[in-house]
């Protein structure tokens, strides 16, 4: 096989910067996209539209000498910007060296850049508007409908790539087979997006570089600085708790809920319960499954084989760093054992890293507010600082290294007992 | 709504069954069937032909006056009869009380009864080899192609039921909304059905009365009676273990394997090889969802809303529970409420007794011939027989009470420290 026709589905983060990969070796690759080309559009209102990007994805960058390109659009964000309901603000800064920071993006600004870097590349053929209706796992044919003029057409590839999302539809071909594993488990929250201007001049309206959450338990507001000075806000809320969404039908009772909860940013947002109705109400899923691959001829990567929620922010690192190992191993074995061996080797870091997302939502919600876990995350950082070879907090290991996810976890897991350990023995909290 | 019109997805076991009850309640009920009349075609080979009822099973029978007609194709079983390597037989009675028996029944026998009792009943309209394509729940239209035809037919519905097993189509409905979780998850093992022959006399050539097992602990052989004398035997293997059934390839591997394992089975079923390659190995698996229904117009009962593993015998008798709890609801609170709060109520039974039946396997391949599990279930059978009342074991609540499986999960729970308990104060085992 000389010239191996290569499909990717999927022009989103994951799937443009993997044909970025494919065309550095020199492989030529079809790209299809279900949306228009995002360098042509207004950003969608109310989806997610940034995002922190960290070591994972900064390494996948850097691997293609694309990290050059995104700096000028990464704010950094050192640590969190604590609200508390009587206004007061605590600052908890994320690592314990100078580098240990994670930096906001635009989910849109991030695309146009991997997408204009994909057109310098004649062996990419990126297809826009092509929505993929069905593999036909056994022909090793993908069918596409034009949605400009409704046609049909089917192409036949060698190796296909399905990096089009949460929702895949390559995905399908991988349902109609036996034993394959699947499971998709939705939180019982929900979340809206709110846009919190900047100044008249300009200015961002709360402290730049931080990643702002009002915790209040059971739910909680988050909000990570845009490039225009704005703040994208998120609130995640149950949808049928005391509060929750199916509650909050009015705009007297949005407001009231705001001023009550965030006194501070509904006063900066100013118009809460209007942007409240305006904006859709996202859900939130984790999906799984196994395995990601049909035999040597098609492959899941990114959110189409391990769709997490986003409260430890590394979807798109988890997905870019999935692009990154995955050449790896077409470096190292071919194609054709790197795509039958992935998710053996992959699989038990995204259950990782989706279970520590879970887990991450509570300590941003609850925890962050908490002086036991405060007290602890002290600890820990000051055991990271004196001996950062033998002590890594989980938060820097997911955020700050490459450390696979399950080893993390389980690091993370002996981390606890260090922290149990050094209480009892300087009789600590 | 005078005449509600109901459709029944299914004509299996629970389908038939849901038929009858809305007829006896002077509904008149749709029945759409996948396959053709059972009644006129020969039993599928290597299709589970042979099932285990128990308590909960008969008592949905009961309810709608049908166990008459179906006791007299019903095998007692008392107990397991344990059939070790070295030929010596070991047999393990289910329960501590006269009517601690489970059924075997045919599958075909038992769907044909039920078929047969519904066409008593003018408010029951069967439609065979109608052939479920989707169901629109936004405008709750079934939508059928004619399996001789193949002819379009849509249909509107006020209430449709889903009753299409595992691999049910009206749950595709649910999974297009959103905040549907689902999983089906597959165990590594696949099976085997085989054919153990009657005598040339006609009589059964081991032990009628029993549920044999030949445990292996990695795998298992097991038989269940039939009325004509033979027995369905059912191997439980590894698909890519050693051995598994990756690895028989040859007449000579399954031979060999047959008879160095299950020397007294080898013998008496005689063809091992020849049916082996004959029938197909199928492949198990666990199916949870949630919720089981849109709204009030559309519900899935049995297999289609809860899949299990086959190692408790408890399949077919949650689907008939699931259908007279239904109609206790029904009764109760009419059939909106029933719809929209059934899963509600019996969801963490469903999970319930999916974790005891995969449970099950490990007792059944292994601790049946593990003098430690043996020792603590004699314990648990003279705590039962002593003192019906305060205890009773795992096993005797499944198969003999109606007690709802999540609270037979945790009292079996409380059962091993009971039993942990009983050892310390007696020097036991």
């Amino acid at each position: 096989m000389s010239n191996p026709k290569v499909a990717i589905v999927g022009a989103g983060l994951c799937g443009s910067l993997m044909a970025i990969y494919f065309a550095q070796r020199g492989w030529h690759v079809d790209v299809f996209e279900y949306r228009k080309d995002v360098r042509g559009v207004d950003a969608d209102a109310g989806r997610s539209i940034n995002m922190a990007l960290s070591h994972r994805g900064i390494e996948a960058l850097k691997q293609i000498d694309m990290f050059a390109a995104v700096e000028p659009y990464m704010i950094p964000m050192k640590g969190r910007a604590v609200h508390m309901q009587d206004g007061s603000i605590s600052f908890q800064p994320y690592g314990t060296q100078k580098n240990h920071v994670i930096y906001s993006i635009s989910r849109k600004v991030l695309n146009e850049i991997l997408l204009t870097a994909a057109d310098q590349y004649d062996a990419i053929e990126v297809h826009f508007e092509k929505k993929c209706l069905q593999y036909d796992a056994i022909n090793q044919i993908l069918v596409f409908e034009d949605q400009q003029s409704s046609k049909i057409s089917q192409h036949q590839y060698d190796y296909v790539f399905g990096t089009d999302g949460a929702f895949s539809k390559v995905r399908k071909a991988l349902m109609k087979k036996d034993r394959f594993n699947y499971s998709q488990d939705y939180i019982p929250q929900g979340y809206k997006e709110l846009c919190l201007p900047c100044s008249d001049d300009g200015n961002f309206l709360l402290e730049k570089e931080a990643l702002h959450i009002w915790p209040r338990k059971k739910f909680m507001l988050i909000a990570l600085p845009n490039m225009d000075g704005s703040f994208t806000c998120t609130l995640f809320l149950d949808y049928d708790g005391q509060p929750g969404f199916d509650d909050l039908n009015s705009e007297d009772q949005v407001n009231t809920f705001f001023k009550r909860e965030f006194p501070d940013a509904f006063a900066l947002i100013g118009n809460v319960s209007e942007q409240f109705f305006a904006n859709p109400t996202g859900s939130l899923a984790t999906i799984r499954c196994d395995p990601w691959n049909i035999d040597n001829h098609v492959l899941l990567l990114g959110d189409a084989a391990h769709a997490i929620v986003p409260f430890f922010g590394q979807g798109m690192n988890a997905s870019f760093e999935d692009v990154q190992l995955f050449f790896q191993q077409l470096d190292q074995v071919g194609i054709d054992q790197a795509i039958v061996g992935f998710s053996k080797l992959r699989k038990k870091d995204a259950d990782a890293i989706a279970l520590m997302a879970l887990e991450n939502f509570v300590e941003m919600r609850d925890s962050v507010s908490d002086p036991s876990y405060l007290a602890r995350r002290k600890i820990a950082q000051k055991l990271e600082k004196e001996n950062p070879d033998s002590f890594q907090s989980r938060y820097t290991m997911v955020s700050f290294t490459s450390i696979p996810y399950a080893e993390v976890y389980q690091r993370g897991v002996e981390n606890q007992k260090i922290i149990d350990t050094y209480i009892l023995q300087n009789k600590a909290l």
